[in-house]
């Protein structure tokens, strides 16, 4: 029920702003007696840090974890686990309080729920955000050993052959734009069995955890709009002894439930709001006037957000795999 | 958490199988004092019911809803509302308890995960289940009366010219196959301001209603997976003075809260699983056998798949109405 | 979340109205392969139902159950059990619309808080809910075979010794008067290690379990008030070899997790609300008029309090079992 | 569902064992606009803290909190609030790996569940949780300014005469004792109308968030089990024009909603478990021997209780407030 936590028995609440102090998540329910460390933590937050590269953020953010309780002697307690990065960097100066919404930002949205928001950075509707859940992912992760999780990006601005990408990528940086990407992110080892009827669908819950995520704007799993446009003949996953797959046009879930086979799904990134171009808006009073972003921002935020697929989808299968536990039994 | 609702402070929760006694739903947290029967019910359920016509499924049912608490002389008291439909004609006997697994159905994967299941006609995992999210869709508009939901059928078998369909689905019929279909979705006046930041994100809570619709494969907000290959430039949307915008690439949406925008969703139904075509498959004892649909079914279950993906778009949004209110007060 | 909802995996919903069509509830996130059936409940729901006795209300109830889903061939399947009691002997006419509050009812605080209600025999306030609770803690019982629990009344109008009772109702019930009582409740078999630290605890969820009940005013837990008045030394409970214990002031939770000790709470009921003396209260309308009740009533609505207590603690049991199981393994 | 977090719509999570870095929280569904400092929470802090008299734990923590999100220029965004205190006087040389399970503590239960814990000080289950509780409460105050929360001791080891708890807890002091305590607590200016009925009562709420507190064994509602002693002549509180009522007996909630009266509760903390007596006890080899506290604690937890009762009733009272706005609209 909590509008900042994510999962049901294995529930992540983040806090923060891009800009404040410093941003943390929480992670409840987590089995006890796992062993991990920060280092194990860190590395999956360094896939995903801004500053390590032209194509991403030049922010400089050492982003430092720092595990505040529910380890013991480098294992979990069982109890709640709590995580902080201090904000090292946070040039809140870029961001005056009377600036342009910027457009494709949940600057105006935020204003017409809350009255007022912390305009420094994007508050908390930044994509730095999103560090928090990458490190709960990791974490969820060592709950699945039994899962691979592998996420990577298959198109930037709609051009799918990765040796295009950096020229493109060159092009939009100089004109001041940006560009979307797809993401795709599979997982191998589910067993079958992971998931719940209805209105906790391994697929659903999959789909929230993805569309959750900054400038997502559309999530499929298996061939999903292409399944669309299959007949029934075409998309039928035929079954063989050992219960083994000829196809999955499935991505590995049926009726909510996972089948036991790798699970697909695809996830696609808007280009990134903040461009230097100016798109004409209004500010907080009304008056018209032209928002043209001059902060620190990623060309492509797509591609920082492999990782963070990946985080929510460990998320969601750790998730379900003690829910599935907790109803059924069994390891 | 029970993995059989949906939804935040409006709450819907579902019970009943395909061929059971009945199927049924409680709606809790809704508002007291509004006006509501079952015939503003029945309308709503007879646009998804099953044996009107010739491309949607042959069975039978009167699907007569009765309203069995929380509604006292025609307004709701803020109780538990509790709606059922019997099962009148449920034919358990094409369900042979041996069959085969069907692809596509979640037959293999309840096993899997329950050990057993109910095979008459689906069971749980039925489409049926949806006359109950259509039902509590109904109840969730009074909520809303201040917002237009339209849903229509855009795509049949990858064809969105709509004069084309009848031939499409006679073509698929005689051959005992199926389509696909994508859906569109169209919410009109919802005001700027409803939805929440990171976990409860009115995208978010759409796409899991969307996906957890039997069938569904894919959902997008907006431009979805077309936002992926514009520019930064071409997805900004401009606002003018009034809180006007330009365009609409965001479908409504910024930072997980509405923008005063039309909110547009599209969502991809796969084609129907049931087919009667062999498909190579096995049975609860790991035999291969071919399976082969023979019971009543839809040539393509997206063109029932409208009216509940506006039932669960109402239900997001009334929920998200009174999440609105609790947390930021005003009407 | 759902505010007509109780338990975290194990989730019971109940909906229904005193003297509506029928009542009713959802178990969700049973275990499967449970064998159950409808005598299976009705054992428990006989237990208290009205009319047995004269110490009961005459009111004339079968109560007969009827499971309409989740149960295929006499075992649960996973999916959610819906059971419903249809209302045969609901006496409206015994309700005017314009009544005055009746006190100790939840009259006026359900106008004060809906605006208006259904006034039929307390509507949804009324103790035939709890006909709901018993029919969920009978199935919850099955999910729990390691556990015994014992619930009876131990004392009534402030009297223990149980030979003085049925004086002290002949007189209460003569003078159209009610008395209170008191019902201690024994789990036997819990093993150590059920519940949850901080705001899980097993004891947080049994009083809360307990305090939801109709009539109840208080619940302990052990040595519970008795406790405040113990030196630490008295209170402690001494463990031997073998994880005996000396004592169990504790009443079987320490820290929120069971013990393996038998968990013992005691929970207080008031007097009926409902009696034939007057006493001053206003209607709707806000006009001072004596309330005086004249429908059917039990004298000591604690004797049918036990049954339902067990429920309770069977539901808070079952749920913390699937919990448990869910985080941290094993049976 | 999460079981380190507390609350429907206005949610609490913390974290943080006694001798970690730090204890911490996380508040969720705060409305924005409110104004807040450290200075206003510290306030609440510095009445529970130890190390303010001979009655309480000679522990020297400056509790010091620090808002690390959620607050821009000292008013609430409505986004997620994030409080810490470092842990600065943790000796954790006072408590060796392989100490006797102390009697009356979480110690064997938390084993029980999670195969081992963090033995330092508690770890999770150490008093210290309850700062962020207070903390908590402190925000929650904020959200109901037209509520007045005051509790107070009434009774330290059965004596409700003030004047003779000095010499009582001198007493138990040097005999290395411990005393336990009543609490009262009185909420007024609460409206008719919050609360819901059957699962998520007012009551409910309150006897979970009370139970929830470390020592607690028993919580009543206005007249508690002294009701299940009267008879409903002597009960019922009679009304008069103007919503007034001649008495409180039901101690302000009746069916589980608010009646406008003042919410009245008492709770029951067991004497402080931590004693310098010796107790028989085993280790976590199972070996007997005698568990003797040597730490520094409280004579009398109790004493310290009466803020964080306070804090949790604000919990719950202003969650209560959203949940009603959130349903029935209003203020």
């Amino acid at each position: 029920m909590s509008i900042n936590s994510f999962g049901h028995l294995l529930r992540l609440t983040t806090w923060g702003e891009s800009h404040g102090a410093a941003i943390g998540c929480v992670i409840d329910g987590c089995p006890p007696g796992i062993a991990v460390d920060e280092g194990h933590i860190q590395r999956f937050l360094d896939l995903r840090r801004p500053g390590t590269g032209k194509n991403v953020s030049p922010r400089q953010e050492a982003d430092l974890v720092r595990i505040l309780s529910g380890v013991y002697e480098r294992k979990t307690t069982g109890t709640p686990i709590a995580l902080m990065i201090e904000n090292s960097d946070a040039r809140s100066a870029d961001y005056p309080a009377n600036a342009p919404y910027r457009p494709g930002h949940a600057d105006y949205s935020y204003d017409a729920k809350y009255g007022f928001r912390d305009p420094r950075g994007g508050g908390r509707a930044s994509a730095r955000e999103t560090a928090m859940r990458v490190a709960g992912g990791a974490v969820a992760r060592l709950v699945i050993p039994e899962v691979i999780i592998a996420g990577r990006v298959v198109e930037i601005g709609g051009e799918s052959d990765a040796e295009r990408w950096d020229a493109l990528l060159d092009e939009a940086r100089a004109g001041g734009d940006s560009l979307g990407a797809l993401v795709e992110c599979v997982a191998s080892g589910v067993p079958a069995g992971w998931g719940a009827p209805v209105y906790a669908k391994l697929d659903a819950d999959l789909a929230a955890a993805a569309m959750g995520i900054n400038a997502v704007k559309a999530v499929e799993i298996g061939d999903g709009f292409g399944a669309a446009r299959l007949k029934g003949s075409e998309n039928a996953d035929a079954m063989r002894s050992g219960a083994r797959f000829d196809s999955n046009h499935a991505g590995g879930i049926a009726g909510g439930i996972s089948t036991g086979q790798p699970i697909v799904l695809r996830v696609a990134f808007k280009p990134t709001s903040s461009i230097r171009i100016a798109v004409p808006s209004i500010d907080a009073s009304g008056q018209e006037v032209d928002a043209v972003t001059t902060g620190r921002h990623d060309p492509c935020v797509g591609i920082r957000g492999a990782p963070v697929v990946e985080a929510m989808v460990a998320l969601v299968l750790a998730d379900h795999k003690l829910l599935h536990r907790g109803q059924c039994g069994g390891q």
